[in-house]
């Protein structure tokens, strides 16, 4: 039988979110995102996982996709708004203790974040080292520098620890990396 | 067989988009965005359809969706960043001579428009009135006046003629809705 709202097992395993892995930081983002929308402070919200649809029927006059497929992401998962400003990021998690592999961030992503920094836009990373308990976020503009210099298939601790900037872990919000934004932007709030 | 980038009818009908009944439209935007991106204009792009999936299979290391559900969206289709400004809008297209359907609009949709409002940036619509040929923006805080005011369920032609903004039609770019926006916000480039 089918019940169309719940997930289902197929022959094999149970679904996992594979657009985001660590779903851990997606919480906890999900939370201060929220958050700073009851407070008023901005609106910021994750996009839909990007799915190409193959195959689908029609049943009693609603659509079910019975075969679609992950497609890589072109953008990154979260945007908003934030005192006027244009919000881009991506958000991962890794379990090294030493690097961040870039394998985790797409072309089409540094594309994405590339055009928003171009057109006046905040955008960064959120990366979070899970065995050493930080989030760091690393601004666009030092991403490309990294990329540009290096041709190294994982960004080492020691540039988020000298390019990158630690979030706060704390109750409510989570991880205020508005923060954070705040202090880097250093009172140019956009409006220059 | 199973031929993962091709689109295949199921037992009963071919795949249609059924985010974007308008193709017209949608067409148009794509290609008017992409003009704004090649000229350094603009960064405006189309989020991916939000879609529920609800079974998965696994094979030979990559995933398969076997059942998933077209999910009612949340936010807008498309938003980006055009001098330093937040832009967001949904754009849907109508037959009727008269007046636009609002159930083409979610009511996830009108509160996303709200907060985009609230916090600072530019929101709207574009409907195009196909049998008139005709592309209209609405403002957000105009869309909001006329649910405020009105309880009927759709939108009088008369009301875009009075309070949308006609966006003229050409060849490259297709529909230049930015040129419009320029000239609603006066001068104001979001920095005051």
């Amino acid at each position: 039988m089918n019940y169309p709202k719940g997930i289902k097992n197929s022959n094999t395993k149970t679904y996992i979110n594979y657009g985001n892995r660590g779903m851990g930081l997606e919480e906890d983002l999900n939370l201060t995102n929220q958050y700073y929308v009851d407070k008023g402070i901005a609106f910021i919200y994750k996009k839909p996982t990007p799915i190409q649809v193959t195959k689908v029927d029609y049943k009693n006059n609603s659509i079910i996709i019975k075969e679609a497929y992950f497609k890589e992401p072109s953008t990154t998962d979260y945007n908003g708004l934030y005192k006027k400003m244009y919000i881009d990021f991506e958000a991962k998690e890794t379990t090294s203790k030493t690097s961040f592999p870039l394998s985790n961030i797409h072309k089409h992503q540094i594309v994405h974040l590339n055009r928003i920094i171009e057109n006046g836009g905040i955008g960064f990373l959120i990366v979070r080292f899970t065995s050493l308990d930080r989030n760091y976020i690393l601004m666009g503009k030092d991403l490309m520098a990294f990329l540009k210099d290096s041709d190294r298939k994982s960004i080492p601790l020691e540039y988020f620890e000298k390019n990158g900037y630690l979030i706060d872990i704390s109750y409510m919000p989570r991880i205020d990396y508005l923060k954070v934004i705040d202090k880097i932007i250093g009172g140019n709030n956009g409006n220059n």
